[in-house]
C-alpha cells in the first residue's frame, strides 16, 4: 500500500465534498488502486469558521505552508481566484508537486504557461473539474481521442443557462420571469452575468480548444453571446421550424491538414429536435464530439454542484496519486501546428428573421441582398400580417463576415422595417 | 521524438481501419504526443489475399513471429478467436510487451487471468474497444471514476438489437419482419444469435462488472434474455404505459460497504420515455452510470463499425505507447472485496401481463398471489374483453426469486388463462 498525502487549498462546497468523498471511499480506493489517500493539510481564508470533517491540526491560513509541507505530495487547488491560484499552482509545480485544479478562469487565461511549467518540472497538472463537472471530457480528449481526427466539439457547458432555456421552452415563459425563478431556486446567482452572458461557457470553450487541438487560445479569443437576448418568440419560432435553442460552446477544426485553423465561439444556437443535444434538459451539461473515425460521441452529466465536481477532482487526484506512486507523469497538451481562426471567418448556417413591407418585389430584393453577399438561402417562411410581412430565413453555411455584411445591407433597405433575431443553426 | 513500433495480429475491418487511421493521423499524433507510431509487422491468416495499405515485407502468417520480433514494442490483437488470442496475448505479456485488444469474448472468459499476467510482467493490457466501440467507457471507469461510489451501470451495448427494437417501436412492425430487414441492410448477421439472444451484451456486462467493481465474474455468471421474444404487442403495451423497451445490460452494486454483492444481467427492459437511455435510437450504444457523487452520467456513441472501433483501439495504442515511451505501466482492475450476487436475489421492478377470467373475485385472487410472495404492486390496468380480462401489473422492487414464485403460483390458478409478457422496469 502506497500512501499519498493531499494538501488542499480552499474548503468551500467542492473542497468539503472532496474531503467527505475521500473519507467515504478511502477503503474502496485502496482496494482498487493500492493507494491510501489522506488529506494532511488544508488552507482556508478564515480559521475561525467551523470546518466539519477536518481536524484543527491540519488547518492553516497560509497556502504556501501547505504547498511546501513535507507531508504533502499532491496539491488540490479549489480556491477559484485567478491571480492567487496562478501563484500557488506555480509554487507547487516548481516544487515538483503535481496539482489538481478545477479553476476554469485560471486555465482559460494562463493554461499554456501552467502546462509548460508542469512539463518542465515533471509534475502533473490535472483539471477535469474545470469543464463540465463530473463529465470526463478532459480525460477523453487527452487520452481516448488523442489520435482521433476531431472535427467539431459542441457543448452545453453551463447548467444555469440550460436550465433557463429549458424552462423557457417547456413553459413558454419569458427570460425575465425564468431568471427570477432560477434565482429563487438557486440555479442562478444574484448577479447572473457570468452565466447568462456566456462568460463561463467562453472560458470552457478556450480550455476545450486548447486540450482538443493543442492550439494556444485564451478566453479573450472566443467571441461570446449570452442568452439575455433570447425571447419567448424566438423559442416559439425555432420550435415551429423543428429546432430548440441551446447555448452552445462550439470548437471546430477547419482544414484537413496542418496548419489547422481552430474556431471557437459561444452563441445561443438552434439545434434540431432529433439531435442528441436537443434532449439535454434542465441543469444538465453535455458535450457532443464529431470525428472522422468515431463518427459521433456524446458525454452527458452534471456540470456543477459540490459532489459531482468533487467526483471529477477525485478522479484526477487518484490519477495523479497513481503517477506519484509509480514515479511517472503524463504528457500535457502540446502546442500543435494550429492557430485560432479569426472570428469573422467562422462559418455556420444561420437563422434570420425580418419584418418587411408586404408588397410585391420585396422578397426578391431581400433575397438579392443575401445572394450579393455570398449567402445562400436554404429555406424561407413568409407570414403576412396585412401591411407587414415576417420573413424567416435559414441559410446554408456562410461566414460571420458575410452574414454581418448581409444584415448591414438589409438594415439599410427602406422596405426592411426591422432585422429581428439572428441565430446560428446546427445541421443537417 | 520517441518511436513506438506496433505488431498487429489480424487485418480485418478493424485492423484495416486502424492502419488507415495511423497513416492519416501519424503527423498529428506526433505533434500532440511526441510519439511516432509505425506498424512494423502484421500477422494474417491468408498471405495470398491482397492487403491494401501495408507492404508485403511486414506481412507474415505466424503470429508468434510478430509477438517476439525485436522491432515490435506493442502488440494489437484484433483476431477475435478466444483460445488463439489467449495464447498470443499471454506470449506478448510474458515477453513484457503491452497489448491492446478488442476481444470481448476473451476478456469475458479469461479477463482476470490476463489482467494478473499483465501486472506480473509490468505490461499494460488495454481493451477500450471490447465494450461499446468508440465510447470511452473503460477509461472512464478505470480512471475518472476510480473513486466514485458507483451504484448502477445500465448499458445499451449491442447496436443490432437497439436498431431492431428502435425500428419495431417506430414502425410498429414485428420481430421477424425487422430481423429480415436488419439482415438485408447489414445491421444483423446471417446467423443473428449472438446479438438477438443477448450473448454479445452478456460478455460486455461481465467486462463492465469486472472493471467497475473489481469483482471476479465471467460471462457465464450473467443471466441473459435476448429480444427474440419481444412482440409488437409488448412494445405497444409498454408505450401506452410511458415506456420504451431496450435491451439493457445492468450491473449493480448491492450494499453500502464491503463486502459488496455485484449483480449483473441482460434483459429487454422497460425504460421510461423521459430517461436519457430512451432517446438512444438506431444502432447507437449508450451507457448510463449512476453514482453517489456524480449523480448520473451517460456516454453515447458508436458501438461498432471499423473506424469507430479502430478509434478506440488507437486511443489505447497511444496510451500504451506513451507508457512505453516513459517506461511506465498503469494499474489494471484489482480484485475488490466483492462477489457476484446470485441471479435469483437480483431485484427490479417488473411488468407482468395476464389473461384471466373476467369474473368477480379474480383480481383479488391474483393480487393475493403477489402479496403472498412478497411482491408489492405499484400499478395495475385492467381491460375487459367479454369473457376474458387482460391485467397489466407493474410492481415495486422485487427479487427474481419472488417474481418467479409469483408466476409459478399464478400459472397454477384455474382463473388465470395465460401469463403473458414479463419485463424488468427501470425507475422511478
Amino acid at each position: 500500500m502506497q500512501s499519498v498525502r493531499i494538501g488542499l487549498l480552499g474548503f468551500g462546497t467542492v473542497g468539503g465534498s472532496l474531503v467527505e468523498l475521500i473519507t467515504e471511499q478511502r477503503t474502496d480506493i485502496a482496494a482498487l488502486t493500492g493507494i491510501d489517500l489522506t488529506v494532511t493539510r488544508v488552507a482556508v481564508n478564515d480559521l475561525t469558521k467551523p470546518r466539519p470533517g477536518i481536524g484543527d491540526a491540519v488547518l492553516t491560513d497560509q497556502a504556501s505552508e501547505v504547498i511546501q509541507a513535507d507531508d504533502v505530495d499532491l496539491v488540490v487547488e479549489l480556491v477559484g481566484a485567478v491571480d492567487l491560484a496562478r501563484d500557488w499552482i506555480g509554487q507547487a509545480l516548481r516544487a515538483g508537486k503535481s496539482v489538481v485544479t478545477g479553476n476554469k478562469a485560471l486555465l482559460a487565461a494562463h493554461g499554456r504557461e501552467l502546462f509548460d511549467l508542469a512539463a518542465e518540472n515533471s509534475a502533473e497538472l490535472l483539471f477535469e473539474a474545470s469543464v463540465a463537472g463530473a463529465i470526463p471530457l478532459m480525460r477523453t480528449l487527452q487520452k481516448s481521442l488523442r489520435g482521433e481526427p476531431i472535427t467539431r466539439i459542441m457543448g452545453i457547458v453551463n447548467g444555469t443557462t440550460n436550465y433557463m432555456l429549458s424552462a423557457m421552452t417547456e413553459d413558454g415563459a419569458n427570460y425575465a420571469e425564468i431568471l427570477a425563478e432560477a434565482q429563487r431556486l438557486g440555479y442562478a446567482e444574484a448577479d447572473p452575468t457570468a452565466d447568462v452572458e456566456g462568460h463561463d461557457a467562453q472560458a470552457k470553450a478556450a480550455i476545450i480548444a486548447t486540450v482538443a487541438f493543442g492550439v494556444s487560445i485564451t478566453a479573450d479569443d472566443v467571441p461570446v453571446e449570452g442568452i439575455s437576448g433570447v425571447t419567448a418568440a424566438d423559442i416559439a419560432n425555432a420550435s415551429r421550424l423543428g429546432y430548440v435553442i441551446k447555448l452552445l460552446a462550439v470548437v471546430e477544426r477547419v482544414g484537413t491538414e496542418a496548419p489547422y485553423e481552430i474556431s471557437a465561439r459561444v452563441n445561443p444556437t438552434m439545434v434540431p429536435f432529433d439531435h442528441p443535444l436537443a434532449t439535454v434538459r434542465g441543469s444538465f451539461n453535455a458535450v457532443f464530439i464529431e470525428g472522422g473515425a468515431l463518427d459521433e460521441l456524446m458525454l452527458y452529466g452534471r456540470g456543477a454542484g459540490g459532489r459531482p465536481t468533487a467526483s471529477a477532482v477525485l478522479g484526477d487526484v487518484i490519477e495523479a496519486a497513481s503517477g506519484i506512486a509509480q514515479g511517472t507523469v503524463r504528457r500535457l497538451p502540446a502546442l500543435a501546428d494550429a492557430h485560432v481562426r479569426p472570428p469573422e471567418a467562422a462559418t455556420s448556417a444561420f437563422y434570420l428573421d425580418l419584418a418587411v413591407d408586404d408588397s410585391p418585389g420585396v422578397l426578391a430584393e431581400v433575397a438579392g441582398v443575401f445572394g450579393a453577399n455570398g449567402v445562400s438561402i436554404r429555406s424561407m417562411e413568409q407570414e403576412g400580417t396585412g401591411t407587414e410581412a415576417s420573413l424567416a430565413f435559414i441559410t446554408h453555411q456562410a461566414s460571420e463576415a458575410d452574414i454581418a455584411a448581409t444584415i448591414e445591407k438589409l438594415t439599410s433597405l427602406p422596405s426592411v422595417n426591422r432585422v429581428g433575431a439572428l441565430y446560428r443553426v446546427i445541421g443537417p
